[in-house]
């Protein structure tokens, strides 16, 4: 069987590393990369061994930077059967014109908008809905992160309201750009947040509202999360199903901060020291006056790397069966 | 007539505070304060015209670094009608068999538990309970700016169940020793948080659950409310409530932040930078199917101060009526 040709639309902190984990798989690969700049990331993925492709106006720019670009963006969507958008958000629409000329498939981030795709990822909860179609949006990495628990804990017992505080780190460890260093910013500060509707993409009948600040840390969101459930459950119960979804990772064993958490995926040998599963404190899981309250650390740099591996599986057909999909890139993957 | 003496023993960061604002009323005045160190803080207590009183076995320490001490922390206790404590907690049972083998009345802060005092105090809430007393415990900056929404929502709308997410600073700004400096951190990571049973130990009746997380910021706390009340309302009659109450200031104006917020304090010319009410974003008071929702800044090192003088009014029955404390110490503080 020829492998699914993947193109990868912008390789920052996303695209690499969906590039790297479509590398892993035995059903798809990358035919190229796209850059605008002959950074050390450009270098890195000529490294790899990635084609590596610039737009039209910036492959003069690569070449005096010493980068051997392949050809321009165009030229790149021509070799792809899928494209992963990367880019950052707001380009949508432009992107989305290229890809419709070149016929080729596309998925986007969580940055763009629900109606530019039509469709909103998570694999767990709604892998069928993406089967064979041209445009898909895997959500954002808070709202995938909410999905993997809404979803399971809705199929069980039923959810009434899910009442969310999302705790967002302000940057990403490498961009030296953007603050706060000491504030904590509520944002938006006029509630509540789009967090809630962006699940609701992806599972309609949640009732769900958000509240959300920004902080200064850059290493991971933390979810502090309230769930009413339509039937009375333990702890231990919950505790059980979240255990048993494989892109949930219990945390224990003396963790006591998101700091910890992703030195554990160093020690883990991770690449790039990622931590693609929710992490959710198993202490914390509590059931009070029947309503259910725990802690999740969210990675944002990595949770939606293997939903975007899912997503194109979906869309050309590769696995008709969600849960076989997953099982397959979270072998690849090492999840 | 002759005003109240009061010691204030431990002269940190509430302490100082503390001292100043007594100072500020004319009903009270400082006879002295404690150190245990001749540090910075104890040579601007002597510029202010303090009494600095230090533990026996430090006044030869005090002597070297050349503070010159007035005495011993019994000495000092000996001048005053009441203490208030603000040694760290956990001293609590020794200091109170100090102070009542010396027949002095004592306030602790909320590094106490309830017990010891066997009153916990918040001046809008219970202000009345304190009279006479001989012990009162101020509550912690938290439950303090819980108290501050919570009971008069509670009278005017009947609180049915508050959820709270508090987001702590990490340290205050001069605490240089503690994280994290780049981190989340659930604390406690098993849930409820003990500030919910707080919030009970000044208002019993209400129903609340309370989750916590320690953050990389010395500024302020942040706690994301959710309230859910017996009568209906409009978020504008919850803001009209809110902005009524003498010790909350609605913010808006361009304040994205709690650094913002502190910005305003030191514009605003208050000492320290102080910011002694509850900061509530205007913007976010919301009702959101039949549910409250707001973000409220908490200056963690004053606004238990205002607290601090009701409490001492009211054990020494300078006033029986708590509104007309409050309204005393506010003028003489310029809140």
């Amino acid at each position: 069987m020829s492998k699914v040709k993947v193109a990868i639309n912008g390789y920052g902190t996303i695209g690499k590393r969906v590039a790297d984990a479509v590398q892993m798989q035995k059903d798809m690969e990358i035919v190229g990369i796209s850059k605008t700049k002959p950074n050390f990331e450009a270098f890195v993925a000529l490294d790899k061994g990635y084609q590596v492709y610039a737009p039209a106006d910036k492959l003069k720019g690569m070449e005096t930077g010493g980068v051997d670009a392949s050809g321009t963006i165009e030229d790149m969507i021509q070799t792809a059967d899928i494209v992963v958008d990367c880019t950052p958000g707001g380009f949508g629409d432009e992107n989305k014109a290229l890809y419709t000329k070149a016929g080729v498939k596309a998925i986007w981030q969580g940055g763009e908008e629900h109606e530019l795709a039509g469709c909103s990822f998570n694999a767990d909860a709604n892998y069928e809905e993406a089967l064979g179609r041209d445009f898909v949006r895997v959500v954002s990495c808070n709202t995938t992160g909410l999905c993997r628990v809404i979803y399971p804990l809705d199929q069980e017992f039923g959810i009434k309201k899910v009442r969310v505080t999302l705790m967002r780190r302000a940057a990403d460890p490498n961009d030296v750009k953007k603050g706060p260093i000491n504030a904590i910013v509520p944002s938006p500060i006029k509630l509540p947040s789009h967090h809630g509707p962006d699940v609701k993409s992806v599972i309609p009948h949640i009732n769900i509202t958000s509240t959300a600040v920004v902080l200064s840390t850059t290493l991971m969101h933390l979810h502090s999360l309230n769930i009413e459930m339509d039937k009375q459950c333990t702890a231990e119960e919950v505790a059980d199903l979240l255990a048993a979804q494989s892109r949930i990772r219990f945390i224990g064993q003396g963790i006591t901060s998101t700091a910890e958490i992703m030195e554990l995926g160093k020690d883990l040998g991770r690449p790039r020291g990622d931590m693609w599963e929710n992490c959710i404190w198993e202490q914390s899981v509590t059931i009070d006056e029947g309503e259910l309250y725990f802690f999740q650390g969210i990675h944002q740099e990595s949770d939606v790397i293997p939903e975007n591996v899912d997503a194109i599986r979906a869309m050309m057909e590769l696995e008709s069966n969600g849960a076989r999909s997953i099982e397959k890139t979270n072998k690849a993957m090492g999840i």
